[in-house]
């Protein structure tokens, strides 16, 4: 079985019905699971977590992005977070049997179809972008939807697929493909916040750490101890084992234990595999040599 | 998605043609995969490894013991292998979302049937036993088909299931819940044997070791090291982890390093996910955070 993981982010976190009404778009495509969906009202934005066959997910996101247009206009919208579109962000993501070409091709066939057929500029992003300036999303976004109309006329900002004028109340679209985003968070036997900030700064990108690497160092005031708290936006480059041992090691040079640790919401299974095969020291080991993925295989393999 | 694994081995190694039509008899069962089947020649005996959802691994193993039946007869049969049925041993082991009382259900209710409907008498091992003497599968064969007939009329040994007389070419068959099996390797950086059978004496249960390992010192002559060679019972008591740093701390009393590990054909995702857990310390982990997981468990609920 091969499997995308999608995270899009749609311009409606108040309006409930609608959110459903998008989501319900993605139901009814067979081979789709949803894992998760959450709105903010202060943000005015919903997220929405599929998964599935890659066809199946295009499909799912075309039409999810489609209603979103019908319902959507972002003439009368407000909230927290920058947006641009109806639809703002499409991220793909690969997670099992999906290469990252394979999923830019992906990107680039989805955001063809929604700027030809729904009329909607389309911007790729991440790994998808087509200039290094649009590999950052805020970069794409700066100026949102109040300010497109006339950023989408500089030649800089020509769109990748679709019109060369902002959709008149859906705005623009981001669609690339990235990697799989783990929240994991590291908690440290003491309630001295400079500790948990000062090991934040060893091994985060920004500061001089690893290329993968967010962190901010936290309070847990209920348990009164303090957490490094990191996305972990490359787990196949920067793994989770190898932070690990810095923060241990860190960690140990200030006389503080580590107490424990969390991975928030869901991770790719390749990323614990790879954890157990550094610390069991496996030789030539593969995820096919798991029971569970052999079955997704099969299942699969039947339904073609 | 409910998952069950079986091993069922049958006396039959060298009419490949048998074989098959007892694999194909799993082949024909919706929503059963067969992982793995190899025969043996010099032992003339066959291990089908299949997994699915319990019912379907059910039905599949009845049909294969039914079609075992029509065409093998002990009395023609030799091997190096003791025996004592043509459908010898069927283990059933819980993969997924599957108790060990769920699966001892299952063997209750396998065995009846094969005892009732094909006449073959049965006896329950392993975690399905039901005398302490009926635990050990070995305990259960001794004496082989040859001497079952007399075997089977003493009181101790009358069968749980099926008819008190052994079935005339079929022989009589054993069917009982046990845990995952993995064979898991270390190989150390010396070629010297001595090290790896005293290792192999500190963590094997028969000398004083964990009390679900099987293990024994092995050289690698192409590579000029030594392994120690282990079958792990029951990962969820004896977990890979905590051998792991035995063999890690003894073998560096005596000067040696860990050079690497194997785990020689398949393991449940759940094995590996608590070396992940063990090592990251983390708090309240589940299997479920994993999105392929997630996805199988969303393939089960479509289906029902």
């Amino acid at each position: 079985m091969r499997l995308i993981e999608s995270v899009p982010n749609f311009s409606e976190g108040r309006r409930l019905d609608v959110v459903e009404r998008i989501v319900e778009e993605a139901k009814k495509i067979e081979g789709v699971w949803i894992l998760d969906y959450s709105s903010d009202p202060d943000h005015n934005r919903s997220v929405i977590t599929i998964t599935g066959e890659p066809e199946a997910v295009e499909a799912a996101l075309f039409n999810m992005t489609l209603k979103a247009k019908e319902l959507i206009d972002l003439n009368n919208h407000s909230g927290e977070h920058p947006r641009m579109g109806a639809t703002d962000v499409i991220p793909l993501v690969p997670v099992m049997n999906v290469t990252k070409e394979e999923c830019i091709a992906l990107s680039k066939k989805l955001g063809k179809r929604i700027g030809e057929e729904l009329r909607i500029p389309v911007y790729l992003y991440e790994d998808s972008a087509s200039t290094p300036e649009r590999i950052s999303l805020s970069n794409i976004r700066k100026g949102e939807f109040e300010n497109f109309a006339s950023k989408i006329a500089s030649d800089q900002w020509k769109p990748d697929f679709g019109p060369s004028e902002i959709h008149p109340s859906a705005g623009v679209t981001a669609v690339g493909c990235r990697e799989y985003l783990i929240a994991f968070n590291v908690n440290l036997g003491t309630n001295k916040i400079e500790i948990a900030n000062k090991i934040a700064k060893s091994v985060r990108h920004i500061s001089g750490g690893f290329r993968y690497v967010k962190a901010l160092g936290f309070k847990l005031e209920d348990r009164d101890i303090v957490q490094i708290s990191m996305n972990m936006t490359n787990y196949r480059k920067t793994p989770l084992f190898r932070v690990f041992e810095v923060i241990k090691s860190e960690a140990e040079r200030h006389g503080v234990p580590i107490v424990g640790s969390e991975i928030v919401g869901l991770t790719p299974l390749q990323a614990l595999v790879d954890v157990a095969d550094h610390y069991l020291r496996l030789e030539k080991f593969t995820s096919s040599s798991i029971l569970e993925k052999k079955v997704l295989d099969f299942i699969a393999d039947k339904e073609r």
